[in-house]
C-alpha cells in the first residue's frame, strides 16, 4: 500500500495547496493541449491526435500520472477546441530523486555549500517549497529524453499543438496573499519569502526590487516636497542630492540583491544556464563567435531605425502640436489641438509593436544556446526601444525647443506657410507669432510622471480584465447565434464533483502567461524619469511613491487574477535590468546638470526664455563635466565603502564556505601531525657530545659519499646543530671578552 | 634503507638545480640569522642564542633537516653577525602530504577543477615544479604551530634575529635564462612557463605583463614615429589612434591575464589568502568595518600631504627655474640653472622616502587580515605619491604655464623684484621680459620619456652593483685596518668541499629582497606617459620600446644577480596594478584631448604661444567631454566584443568544468532510468478497453474516496487516457463531418 504510488503523498512533497474550497485535486502542472478547428479539413487534426497519443506515452514513460479531461468545446467547426492534460508527479521516489539530483547540480555549481544528504531525508534537510517541486515537475516535461525528461517543448515542432504548460493557482494562497497585502504599507523578508515559496525567485526578486525601490522612495518623495515648495524647480541643492540618492540606491540594491540571493540559496544560479530549445546547431556544433558578432551588430542598425522611426514620429507629433497649439489660429483649432495626440496614439503602438516584433527577430537570430542570454540580449533591445519612446519628447522640449526655440521655428514656417495658402473667404489662415512656451518641459514631465502612471494602471490591470469580460460575452452571443446553425460539437458532462475545479482551469487556461520583464521595465523607465528629469518638477517622487504602492498591489492581483500561474523560475538578480539602471543613474548626473544649467532662474548667465547663445557655453560644459564626475567619484567611493562594510548575506555565505572548508583541512591537518609524531625520530636525536674533532672525522669517514650527502650529515639532528650554533654564538661573546681584557 | 629520508631524492620531488658547477647540496631554504654584536654588552646575545636554540628544534620537529653553518664574521666587536641555518624537507612522504593537502585546498576553493588523486601519485598526476616545492616548504616553515608549521615569522616579535629566510639560486639556470633572453627578441610562452616554474607565478606575471606590454609597444613606436614624420605633435589623429591602443592593450591583458592564470593553474588563487602576521586582533575578533573604514578615510588627508608637500617642491622648483632661465640674467646664470635640479635631487628623494613611510605607517594602521588585503592598499597610497612626482611637472606645464602663464607671471615678479634688490656694483641685476617659452612641455616630455629612463635603468641596475662593491672594499679595508687593532673573532674554518659554496650563499644571504612592486610600478607609470603625454612628442613610444627590451633583461639581471632569490608566490593577476593602468589609459583620453585642442597649430582656436583666453572655452570642455565619452563608449563596445569572443583560457576551464559536472550528473541520470524503468509499472498499463459507462461506473464505486482521489483514478495508467483524448478528437472531427453532411 505505501509503495503504490498514487497513494503516497507524505508531507512536504505533495502541493500544500489541497484546500477544500479551491481544491487542485493534486495537480501539478496542466498542459491545454489545442485541437485545430476540423473545418476546413485538413491534416492537421489527425497530426494533432498522433502527436497527442506520443504526449501521453511520453510523460507517463517520465514518470507522470495523467489524466485528460475535455477543455475548450468545438462551438463551431471554424473554431479550435482545446484538451486538457492533467499531470502530477506519479511516484515520491521520483521527485526524491529529481531534488537530489539538481541539489546536487547546485552543490557542483557552487550555488550551495555543502553536498546534499541522501535522498531519503531531503525535505528534513531543508523544506521542499511548492516552488522547487514545481520547478523540477517542469524540467522533468522538457527537458530532453536522453537526460531523463520527457523533451516536451510547448509551441514548438512536433509539440506544437501544446499550447501552454501551467501549474494551477493556489486560490486560497492568492486570496490571502491579496487581502494581507492591501492592509500593510511595507512587505517585509516574510512577505517575500512567501512569494518566493510560491512563485519562484524570478518573481520574488521583482517584488524585492520594487519593495526596496518604494523604500528608498521615501527620501526622494519627502525631500522632493520640501525642495518643491523650498527651492522650486530647476534647484540644484535638488538635483545633487538627487543624483547621490540614485548613486546609494542602486549601490544598496546590488548590495540587497546578493544578499536576498543568498538568504534564497540562490546565488550563482545564474550559472546554471537553461539550454533554449530554439538554440539551432551549426555545422561546427556551437556557433562561431564571430559570426554571432556580426548579427549582434545588428543592433546598431536596430537601434537607428528605433531612432528614425520613433523619433521622427514623435519630432513630426511634436512640430505640429507646437505649431499648433502656438502658431495656428485658424478654424477647428479646438478639434485640431487632438490631431497629434490622436496620431501618437494610433502611430506609436504600431510602430513599437513593430520594432519589438524586429527586435524578437534579431535576436532569434543571434541564436543563443541559453535561455538567458537570449533573454538579456532581447532586454537590451527593448530598453533602446523604451529609452525613445518614455523620453525622446522631453529630451526634444528640454535641449532643443526651449535653447533652439527661436533657430528653429522659422522651419516651422512650412506649416505657417502651408496653412496660409489655404484662404478662409479670402483671405489667408490666422497664424501668431510663436513664442517659447517655458511652461511645456513641466507640463510634459507631469503628463509623464503622473497621467501616463495612471494610464499605465488602467490598461495593465482594468483593460485585460475588461476585455476577458467583453470576449465571454461576445464569445456566448456568438454561441448562441451559431448554435441555431448548428455547427458544434458539445463535450460529454464533467463528472459532479469535477465541475467546478474544471471550470477554473478551463478559465485559467485561456489566461496569459504572466511575463515579467514588463513590470521590470515600467519600473526602470519610471527610475529614469526620477533620475533624468525630477529636477524639472520635484514632486515626481511623491507622484512615484503613491503610484508604486499600488503597483506593487495591481501587480499582485495581475499575477493571482489575470495571469496564469508563472513557472517558478530561479534568478539570482535582476539581471539585465540592472545595468540599464546604472547607466539611468549616471545619465541622470548630465541631464541634472544641463537643466538646471539651463533653466534655472536665480543663478548667473541662464535662460528662462531666451537661446542657448545668450549663456556662455563653456560654463554649461563645465557644469556637466563637474557633474558627471563628481557623479562617478562619488559613485567610486560609495562602491567602495558598501563593499567594505559587508553584506550579511555574504558573511554568512563566506562564513559557511570556510567552515566547510575549514573542516575538511583540519581533518587532513590533524592526519599530518599524527603522522609527524610517528615519524619524529628523523630530526631530533640530542644528547651525544660533539666535537670539531668527532665532526671532521665523520666527514672524512663519508667522503665517498660525495660532498652533497655529506652537507647533511655534519650535524646529526636538532641537538648538534644547537650545540654548534651555540658554540658559534660563544665566539662571538668571546670577542667582546676579549677586546674587554685587552682594554 | 629506502624509508631512511635523508637518503630519498627521488626524481620530481627533489630540488633539480643539483648541477655541479654551482651545487646547492638539496638546500631549500636557508635562514640568515643575524647576532648582535656583543658590545656593549647586553641581554641581546643571550636572547638570540635562546631563541635560536627553538628555532633549530621547533624546525626540526616540524620536519626539516637542519644544518647550521657560521654566516657574515664578525669582524669587531661592535659589528653584527650572522649564522646561516640550512633546511630541508626531510622526508619524502611529509613533502608528499603537503602537496596533497594545499592541492586539496585549491581544490575546495575552486582553483583546481578535480580533486587530487592520493597523495602517493602526485607528480604522476602533474609535475612538482620547484616553485610549488619551495613555496610549501616556506609555508611548512612560517604558518603557525597549530597547523603543522614551524610559525617562524622572519623579523617579527620573538623572531626579530631572523633576518632573512630564502631559497637559494639555481645558478645554472639562472646563467642560462640570462644567456637566453640576450639573444632573443620576443619571449614565447615556454620561457614565462620557465620562470613561473623557477620563480612563482607572482614573478611570472609580471614579466608577462612586460612582454605583452612590449609586444603592444610594437604599434604606437611604428605609428608613433610616422605619425611624428608626418603629423608632428599634438595631432588628433595620433591621440585618437594613441587613446583605441589604449583601450585595446587594457582590455587585451585582462583577457591574458585570465588566460595566464588558467594555463598556469592559478585562476582563483586570489581567493585563498594569506594571513598577515603582523595582523593585530581587536577584542571582538575581527576588526569593525567602520572602524578600518574611518582609518582608510585617512588616505584622503594622506594624498592631500602628498599634493601639499610634492607638489610644493616640484612647483616652487619650477618657479624658480622658470625664473632664473627665463627672466633671470644677473651673474652666476650658468650655475643658478642647475640650482632646481639640485634641490628636487636632494629634496625629492626624501620626502617621497618620508611619504613612503607615511603610507607603510597608515596601510599598517588599517590592520589588514591579509597580506593581499595589506598589499593592495599599500600600492593605492603608492600610486598617488608617483603619479603626483611623476606627471605634476608636466601637468603643470601644460596647463598652468602655458595658458595661464601670462597672468601667473607677473606673480613670479616677487622673484623679479628680490633679485633686482640686490644690486651689482649700484645697479640692479639685470632682467629680461618673460616670454612663454612653447617648446618647454615638449622637452619636459622628452626628459621624463628618455633622459629620465636611463636614469631609471642606471640606478636600477648599475648603482646596486656598484654600491656592493664600494661596500665590500671599504669592509675589507676597514676590516684590515680594524685588524690591527685586533678586536674581531674568526669563524672556524669551511670544510674545503663546501668553502666556494658557502662563500656563495654568504653572499647572497647579504642580497636585498627582490620586490616586483617596484617594477610593476615602473611600467605603470611608464604606461601613463604614454597615455597621458605621448601626442606631445609620438616619438615616446619608440623610447619605450627600447627601453623596455632592455628593462625585461635588466629586470632578470636584477633578480638574477642582485636579488636574493624571491620566494615563489603564487598570484592570479597583476592584482591592484589593473586599475592604476585602467585609469591612467582613461585619464589619457581627457589629457589628450585638452593637449590636441590647446597646442594644436593647425586647427582653430587654439594657442601656439598665448593666452587661454583667446580660445573658446566651450569648445576645448566640448573636445574634452566628446572625447572622454567616445573612449568609455569605444571601451564599452571594445570590453563587450573581447567579452564575446572568449579566451581560450577560460573556454578550456570552462570545458573542464563541465566535463567535470556531466560525468557526475549522468551517472545520476543513468541511475534515474534504471529505476524508473524498474517502476515502470506505475504509468502505462494499456489495452483495456474504456467506455464511459464502465468509467463512470468505476468512479461510483471510488466514490467513498474523495474527490482529489478519485479524479486520478478516472483513466488507468497512459492506455486509457490516449483512448479518453482519441474519443474526444473524434468528436471533433465528427463535426466537420456533422456540418459537412447538413450542407
Amino acid at each position: 500500500m505505501a509503495d503504490s504510488p498514487r497513494d503516497s503523498s507524505p508531507e512536504g512533497l505533495v502541493s500544500s495547496n489541497s484546500n477544500s474550497k479551491y481544491p487542485n485535486f493534486e495537480v501539478d502542472y496542466v498542459i491545454s493541449y489545442s485541437l485545430p478547428p476540423p473545418s476546413p479539413p485538413s491534416q492537421q487534426l489527425a497530426e494533432a491526435e498522433a502527436s497527442f497519443s506520443q504526449l501521453i506515452h511520453l510523460l507517463s514513460k517520465t514518470g507522470f500520472a495523467v489524466e485528460v479531461r475535455p477543455g475548450r468545446p468545438p462551438t463551431t467547426p471554424t473554431s479550435p477546441s482545446s484538451l486538457l492534460i492533467f499531470l502530477r508527479i506519479a511516484s515520491h521516489s521520483l521527485l526524491e530523486k529529481q531534488i537530489y539530483r539538481y541539489r546536487v547540480q547546485d552543490w557542483l555549481y557552487g550555488v550551495r555549500t555543502a553536498a546534499p544528504g541522501p535522498p531519503n531525508s531531503l525535505s528534513e534537510q531543508e523544506p521542499i517549497t511548492d516552488a522547487e517541486r514545481l520547478r523540477l515537475a517542469y524540467l522533468l516535461i522538457t527537458k530532453p529524453v536522453n537526460e531523463g525528461g520527457a523533451g516536451i517543448t510547448p509551441g514548438v515542432g512536433q509539440w506544437r499543438f501544446v499550447k501552454s504548460v501551467f501549474p494551477l493557482h493556489d486560490r486560497k494562497f492568492n486570496k490571502e496573499w491579496i487581502k494581507d497585502w492591501s492592509t500593510k504599507y511595507i512587505l517585509d523578508d516574510e512577505d517575500l519569502l512567501k512569494i518566493r515559496n510560491q512563485f519562484g525567485e524570478k518573481v520574488a526578486f521583482y517584488f524585492a526590487f520594487l519593495q526596496s525601490y518604494f523604500q528608498f522612495l521615501l527620501f526622494p518623495a519627502l525631500f522632493g516636497s520640501a525642495a518643491w515648495l523650498v527651492l522650486g524647480g530647476f534647484s540644484w541643492v535638488y538635483a545633487v542630492v538627487n543624483c547621490l540618492w540614485g548613486v546609494i540606491f542602486f549601490e544598496h540594491w546590488k548590495v540587497k540583491e546578493v544578499d536576498l540571493a543568498v538568504q534564497w540559496g540562490v546565488r550563482g544560479v545564474g550559472k546554471i544556464q537553461l539550454p533554449r530549445p530554439q538554440f539551432k546547431f551549426e555545422r561546427e556544433g556551437l556557433m562561431r563567435p564571430y559570426k554571432r558578432l556580426a548579427r549582434q551588430a545588428l543592433q546598431v542598425p536596430f537601434a537607428g531605425a528605433c531612432v528614425v522611426v520613433l523619433g521622427g514620429l514623435i519630432l513630426g507629433c511634436f512640430s505640429i502640436e507646437i505649431f499648433i497649439t502656438e502658431v495656428y489660429m485658424g478654424p477647428f483649432k479646438q478639434y485640431l489641438t487632438f490631431l497629434p495626440t490622436v496620431l501618437l496614439t494610433i502611430f506609436m503602438p504600431t510602430f513599437t509593436t513593430l520594432l519589438t516584433k524586429l527586435a524578437e527577430r534579431l535576436t532569434e537570430l543571434e541564436n543563443y544556446e541559453t535561455v538567458d542570454a537570449h533573454q538579456a540580449s532581447f532586454v537590451q533591445k527593448i530598453f533602446v526601444l523604451n529609452f525613445i519612446t518614455s523620453y525622446l519628447g522631453i529630451f526634444l522640449t528640454a535641449f532643443v525647443y526651449v535653447p533652439f526655440g527661436k533657430i528653429l521655428v522659422p522651419y516651422l514656417d512650412v506649416f505657417q506657410l502651408t496653412a496660409q495658402k489655404f484662404t478662409v473667404e479670402g483671405k489667408p489662415l490666422p497664424t501668431k507669432e510663436w513664442v517659447i512656451n517655458p511652461d511645456r518641459l513641466r507640463k510634459q514631465v507631469i503628463y509623464f510622471t503622473v497621467t501616463a502612471q495612471i494610464v499605465n494602471f488602467a490598461t495593465e490591470v482594468i483593460v485585460p480584465y475588461a476585455k476577458r469580460r467583453i470576449f465571454k460575452t461576445v464569445e456566448k452571443v456568438q454561441m448562441e447565434v451559431k448554435g441555431e446553425k448548428g455547427a458544434g460539437v458539445e463535450w460529454p458532462k464533467d463528472a459532479d464533483e469535477e465541475h467546478r475545479f474544471l471550470k477554473r482551469v478551463r478559465e485559467e487556461a485561456e489566461l496569459e502567461q504572466y511575463d515579467v520583464t514588463i513590470d521590470y521595465r515600467e519600473m526602470v523607465i519610471q527610475f529614469g524619469y526620477l533620475s533624468l528629469f525630477s529636477v524639472v518638477w520635484p514632486l515626481t517622487g511623491c507622484s512615484f511613491l503613491v503610484n508604486n504602492w499600488i503597483e506593487a498591489r495591481s501587480d499582485a492581483m495581475k499575477i493571482a487574477a489575470n495571469s496564469q500561474r508563472p513557472i517558478p523560475w530561479r534568478a539570482d538578480s535582476i539581471g539585465p535590468w540592472l545595468n540599464a539602471l546604472g547607466f539611468l543613474s549616471w545619465l541622470g548626473s548630465i541631464t541634472s546638470a544641463a537643466l538646471v544649467y539651463l533653466f534655472n532662474k536665480s543663478g548667473g548667465g541662464q535662460l528662462g526664455v531666451g537661446s542657448v547663445w545668450d549663456i556662455p557655453g563653456w560654463a554649461l560644459l563645465l557644469a556637466i563635466l563637474c557633474s558627471e564626475h563628481v557623479y562617478l567619484g562619488v559613485q567610486f567611493v560609495v562602491r567602495g565603502v558598501i563593499k567594505r562594510l559587508d553584506s550579511p548575506g555574504l558573511q554568512k555565505e563566506r562564513a559557511e564556505r570556510f567552515a566547510m572548508r575549514k573542516e575538511l583541512l583540519e581533518r587532513m591537518v590533524e592526519e599530518e601531525v599524527v603522522s609527524a609524531q610517528a615519524e619524529k625520530g628523523v630530526g631530533v636525536r640530542d644528547g651525544e657530545k660533539i666535537t670539531r674533532e668527532v665532526l671532521e672525522e665523520e666527514a672524512r669517514q663519508h667522503s665517498g659519499l660525495g660532498p652533497e650527502k655529506v652537507f647533511w650529515l655534519r650535524q646529526r639532528g636538532a641537538g648538534e646543530s644547537v650545540e654548534v650554533g651555540r658554540g658559534l654564538i660563544q665566539l662571538v661573546s668571546l670577542a667582546n671578552n676579549n677586546t674587554a681584557k685587552r682594554e
